[in-house]
């Protein structure tokens, strides 16, 4: 398989299937330091980026926002002093879909 | 009184006092939308701003990054499509100062 970085989101529409367990731990095992996390319900996936100072992190921010708007796919950012959280659900489905694993490799690749 | 968003940050250090509870009903008060939240004990100052769209969204963080810069006082900033969840408290003490309550203002009058 190519790296998921490399990959491109394909449309996602509301008919979408989540994916199956065994293919979240598939895809996981392709990420680092992404872990999967259950907010009522819903699978999301997880990671928190450090930095070295509010500079750095809003730099992070700004890189992330790009992509996202880039790709049509936004995801959650959770900003503090000197880490940015970022948390990637496909919001039509309720959960997890390819097309976050690729998104979460991206971000990876920034940082 | 003067309105909050014109007063300054005042230094805090970390023999700071938290603000009494009546300090704390007093001042919310003077703000418009904001809520007092507890956090494992902690307690903090809570707004969702709500954006048209993503633009918007990413404006009114970079907006607050920068007042926050300028005061060396840093909000967690929650990003979403099209909103932005805002809380302030202090780190120092652990707790709600009124420099929160000046941030906080100033804040509302970005949006």
């Amino acid at each position: 398989m190519k790296p998921l970085s490399d990959l491109h989101c394909e449309a996602c529409d509301i008919n979408a299937k989540c994916l199956e367990p065994t293919e979240v731990v598939s895809l996981l095992s392709h990420l680092d330091g992404w872990e999967v996390i259950d907010e009522s319900g819903i699978q999301k996936l997880k990671r928190k980026f450090l930095t070295k100072n509010y500079t750095q992190t809003m730099l992070l921010v700004n890189e992330v926002a790009k992509l996202a708007e880039s790709a049509n796919h936004h995801p959650q950012l959770i900003v503090d002093y000197s880490s940015l959280t970022v948390v990637w659900w496909s919001h039509k489905i309720k959960g997890l879909h390819k097309n976050d694993f690729i998104m979460a490799a991206k971000t990876s690749a920034l940082s």
